[in-house]
């Protein structure tokens, strides 16, 4: 998906809204533990109640990876599923991947190609050459941590640089722009500190921002499009435990429904007061 | 395995070194294709006539999820084929994961729980919180990228914290001892530059270094020993493409042996000569 579809979409939906697909095994209602492909099947009726009101998924590897083969199966049922019945959704591969060029050339060829994520996070540690091979597939998209919403981001996004005067996460901000541009590189911005994203946006004014932590981490919607927000959106701000564990009985998928549909009603608004629509 | 177990096993092999298990599947031998594990097969193979020269396996994990399910199939067939014939190898996930903390969890829980691997490296930029839940399970290892081998490691790595004067790779190696010790917590070390070990044994005197690179990258295994060995040795030095593709026929795995033997040799002699053996 190219970025003015993704525009397109966000216009036409109302929302800016990602849900966290971070299906975890032992945390599903006990009905679909009897079906063949569980998590699949968690996710598929979580995607067919949301589905109208968000403009992308998130799954996050980690809940996958745990299970084994069994687990990428379901992730690419998962995957397939939305990508027949939703065509316009923006899937992400909450991956968090980097290595060497010749290995993140692997990893690019397993996310984008293969499996045909629309994007991938990546980590900037590994610098350059970790990085750009994610960005040679037409359409597709590498999101960048800079800052983290956790406490650990803390410890090294914040030293600052002797040289340039710079935090660390401002340096990935700076530096990953001659990789990428608007059009195929997002950042991961933690929405803990809102007020932040003030700043941020002087550096990247017209990318694109994912930002975790709205909800279950603590994050505020209003604060987040006030200081995030820029004209065509640039906002995909995700929800997971909040939208895809609100209910644990058998009408899960309908609560998150009614969840994800309060989101889309709060972003409706916000995308009107900040005139995106 | 435990630390002691490590550096009894260097010493009665007198070896310090660590094949990456890089298996490019568009690189496997043409009568390998026609079985059904074509993948497991070449690593059988190898591991069969290294094994004796070699102290730990490191698969990376980008050419086996290139594959999907069936990656993962051919991964754990191999992790087992290398537990039951040779226990005494240590097996490294070379994965490079973070993610805050209750996602590092599963991670940890699919590498070092389900898949039984001795260590997975970790990638530090999230800081602790998505590094400890990799320190919890008992005998099992942490290796944190601290300066990676690659052209990108100078675009963050180097850049100097303005409060400590110190580069974030040392702060890396400074922060993380009070997270982990040298029971449970090695540093990747790039080896393109082996007198920067000198500085890096300063910082850290008794952890394990896991050095890439010797080989294809261009490190060179007597500067890397002259300046990183320590009294327990302190050292696994990997070694991939210059072993497992030394050969592309059908006797790619002796010839795979006798590499690993002249390594093997190489480091006997840099063993004795450092007085840890």
């Amino acid at each position: 998906m190219n970025y003015k579809q993704l525009v397109s979409n966000i216009k036409q939906k109302k929302s800016f809204l990602c849900v966290g697909l971070d299906t975890d095994y032992n945390m599903l209602p006990k009905f679909l533990m009897e079906t063949e492909y569980p998590v699949f099947e968690f996710n598929k009726r979580i995607v067919d109640e949301t589905a109208k009101y968000v403009v992308a998924y998130k799954p996050n590897m980690a809940f996958y990876e745990i299970l084994g083969a069994a687990g990428w199966i379901n992730l690419l049922m998962t995957i397939n599923y939305i990508r027949e019945r939703y065509p316009d959704i923006f899937i992400i591969a909450d991956a968090k991947r980097s290595d060497i060029g010749n290995t993140s050339k692997m990893y690019a060829k397993a996310f984008l190609g293969e499996m045909n994520f629309d994007a991938i996070t990546v980590n900037p540690y590994m610098g350059e050459d970790s990085v750009t091979p994610f960005l040679s597939f037409e359409n597709k998209w590498v999101i960048l941590l800079a800052l983290t919403s956790n406490s650990g981001a803390s410890d090294f996004q914040f030293i600052k640089d002797n040289e340039t005067d710079q935090k660390l996460f401002e340096l990935v901000l700076r530096k990953s722009q001659a990789w990428g541009n608007r059009e195929n590189m997002m950042y991961v911005v933690g929405a803990t500190k809102a007020e932040m994203l003030a700043d941020i946006r002087k550096i990247v004014p017209e990318h694109f921002l994912l930002i975790p932590g709205v909800g279950a981490q603590g994050g505020n919607l209003e604060e987040v499009a006030k200081y995030g927000i820029n004209k065509q959106c640039g906002l995909l701000v995700n929800s997971s435990r909040n939208i895809i564990y609100a209910d644990a009985t058998n009408i899960f998928a309908k609560v998150a429904g009614e969840k994800a549909y309060e989101m889309q009603k709060e972003m409706e608004i916000l995308l009107q007061k900040y005139k995106v629509i």
